[in-house]
């Protein structure tokens, strides 16, 4: 299995290990480009996904490759670093060593940035009958499941079956779920009327499922209410209060008993540490997180740093930990490279300090909510910020420029031309969850009735 | 299986139906703009591609998405067209009905034009061990693997291991064979060697192997001198008059005895109509394809008319039969479009007479040989004239503005930024590969010197 071990000199430089290439890991890489190091990035995939963008993806306004951006391109001009397409499978604390598929990686310095995933709180079924929206490889299977739903309710002779086909349910309130559902009725309501004649899309139906008694509630008050206002304007149906108990054939139950036929249901409602931090073999803290010291190092092995969503560390707005979004990620990586040029020179560790450049979300087609610098903003001027400052921290001219102009045709235009099935099975599948949703239905036609 | 009947009512316009919706199906809908007919256009996919760019693909100059287009966009403007996803499985052409996976489509006209797939000459064998580049999925599949190579590689300890990872086998010397020979050759010696630092890419061999004496035969002699004089400058190794016997776990054995190591080979070396031709119930004719008259239906049936790649006709420079390339298509398609107006209105049909407008082909990253309209172009000028004349085909003016400007970045900089490995099992599949062609070294080390 480790077929190549990576060793280290007898008079050499220290070597440093990035597992992740993410906000995280790039920016720790980054951060170490002065430093008398050899660093090498490890990631199971050979591109830095921009994750924000993901719910775009899935729904036609952007192309997969647009957000996401050759590793080795990344780190090309900084000379002490190298990449490896790697899956990281444990960590040897003692002997300082990444174990993956592609050998052992020896280090002097571990900086552990893997990211998060989707949390379906130990729900297998959950997992199983709902579409996530955490990498490329998700959203990418779920815009092919949402167009062939289209596609098989434009041949749909049943008004049942056509009905669950064009009825779509978000799970989640918070940046994803607002996000992606308010994008699921603009293609319903906007893009698809043109291109299916013989379909009367009046009969779609976008549910957004929160738990709480608003969406966005990071956010004040005042722009949630904004935000609940724009999504009902767009058609979202709005459950409040709610949440999903299971989703199983096609049928989605709610927590008050009421029942909902929908082939294509996403969990957006929660997200986890990924599972590398079993590696680590230290006690977690909440949300699968690695407990960290202030200078973001593990407690037991000071050269083992934990930045981003895989750490966890009280101390945003007083005693609250630092949430899982990509510019605590960012500051975190910066502060672990230059804490680990000061273990190296014997300097003393710096403590992580954040600095909150505040929260933003999109809605629907040219509305964005921002919350940040003591700015309120919403509608147009919102759109504007969120976008300027989304092209800056998207990675290379090429995107930049592409997703610029995506934007501008989805603004100025209904189409979108990336409205493709690239996925020879999505039908397929999509036709099973018909299937067993049928036979539910002639088993107990009331059940879908409820609502 | 057929669900829904797609039944014809008593006073009706004609319906007609096309299945395919490649260059063919959709140059006969659009013919037919003007018909009093209802029209549905049926396909597996709910895009039409242009597949003269899959080669591009491959070797990450152009995103997946941006060589497909919707067909429900490209056929929005015209009122009598619908479009349906679905999946040919026969044609009853006694009761007029085209039977698919989403149901029956009866038919008053009918136009197949379901194009070609990759001819393995009956050797499954090289249908499994080989990478076949006729559609999205094969361009998308190939691109993932050619990249995990590279990644494999860079991990490599063994020397004939890596070799056989960085040896890239190209069988046939068409356009297709020649282009991606071409461009795999730039990707190794120019984009890449800065991307992969730890890795010495002077042991990347790209072989392009041909059955003639020369490649790009349907060229004048000239132009294929150009041409393979462009290939060896750009490091291809050109075998000719050379043809493969056999790939097996990742060994290539050529028809003099001679043996190579090879973890990418790619089969352009030949064409045949695709499977939809069995359903016709006629006698095919050479290459699978169904023969038709000058008026390009079926003797026996006048109103199913065949178009394209699946057309089998002589009269091409004398009494060759015409090529199966998108300009045939095309204009046949028109042909057939007029041909079922003349039925409908009881005038006579017209014989296709095709309008040539020559070949090109492109070599490595500007230079592109054209023959046609009595000129011979090469170099940038042929590279210019190529890249003007296939925007215009492109569909889509947000794709014509993005493939222009990745082939401007591809001009002017070694980048490419859709570099990215979108496969998850893609490594795995390297890896598959290379265990078996390590185990078959091990037990005749020899075999793989020779060469």
């Amino acid at each position: 299995m480790f077929r190549t071990h990576h060793q280290l000199s007898e008079t050499r430089r220290p070597r440093v290990v990035i597992v992740g290439a993410g906000f995280g890991g790039i920016s720790a890489a980054h951060g170490l480009r002065k430093a008398q190091a050899d660093v090498v990035v490890l990631d199971r995939n050979n591109y830095h996904g921009f994750w924000p963008f993901l719910y775009q993806v899935a729904t036609g306004i952007l192309e997969t490759q647009e957000i996401a951006y050759p590793v080795r391109s990344l780190l090309r001009k900084q000379d002490n670093v190298d990449f490896r397409m790697a899956d990281v499978q444990s960590v040897d604390l003692d002997r300082r060593e990444v174990l993956t598929d592609r050998g052992a990686f020896e280090y002097d310095y571990l900086v552990v940035a893997g990211g998060s995933a989707t949390n379906f709180f130990g729900n297998d079924e959950l997992a199983e009958h709902t579409f996530g929206l955490k990498d490329i490889e998700d959203a990418d299977r779920l815009r092919n499941h949402i167009l062939s739903a289209y596609e098989e309710a434009a041949a749909a002779s049943d008004p049942a079956r056509r009905d669950a086909l064009l009825t779509f349910v978000v799970v989640g309130g918070g940046p994803t779920g607002v996000e992606l559902s308010g994008q699921l009725a603009t293609l319903a309501h906007r893009t698809l009327p043109r291109e299916f004649p013989s379909l009367d899309l009046s009969h779609v139906r976008v549910v957004l499922v929160n738990s709480g008694d608003s969406v966005l509630q990071t956010f004040p008050e005042v722009l949630q209410a904004h935000a609940r206002r724009t999504l009902e304007k767009l058609g979202v149906e709005l459950r409040l209060e709610q949440h999903v108990e299971s989703v199983e054939d096609g049928i989605v139950r709610f927590g008050d008993g009421s029942q909902l036929g929908a082939t294509t249901v996403v969990w957006a409602a929660g997200v986890r540490a990924g599972d590398l931090t079993a590696a680590l073999d230290v006690p977690l803290g909440p949300g699968g997180r690695v407990p960290v010291t202030p200078t973001l190092n593990l407690e037991s092995r000071p050269e083992v740093f934990v930045v981003g969503d895989m750490a966890y560390l009280e101390g945003y707005k007083g005693d609250k930990a630092y949430p899982m979004v990509a510019q605590v990620a960012i500051q975190q990586a910066r502060r672990a490279a230059k804490n680990i040029e000061a273990l190296e020179s014997g300097r003393e560790l710096g403590e992580f300090s954040y600095l909150d450049k505040g929260q933003m979300a999109i809605i629907g087609r040219r509305s964005a909510i921002v919350d940040g610098f003591g700015m309120r903003l919403r509608g147009v001027p919102g759109w504007l910020t969120w976008l300027g400052l989304h092209i800056l921290y998207l990675s290379g001219l090429r995107n930049r420029i592409v997703v610029l102009l995506d934007w501008l045709a989805a603004f100025v235009s209904p189409t979108r031309s990336t409205n493709v099935i690239t996925r020879p099975d999505a039908g397929e599948r999509v036709a099973q969850v018909q299937e067993r949703l049928l036979a539910a239905h002639r088993e107990s036609p009331a059940e879908l009735e409820a609502a």
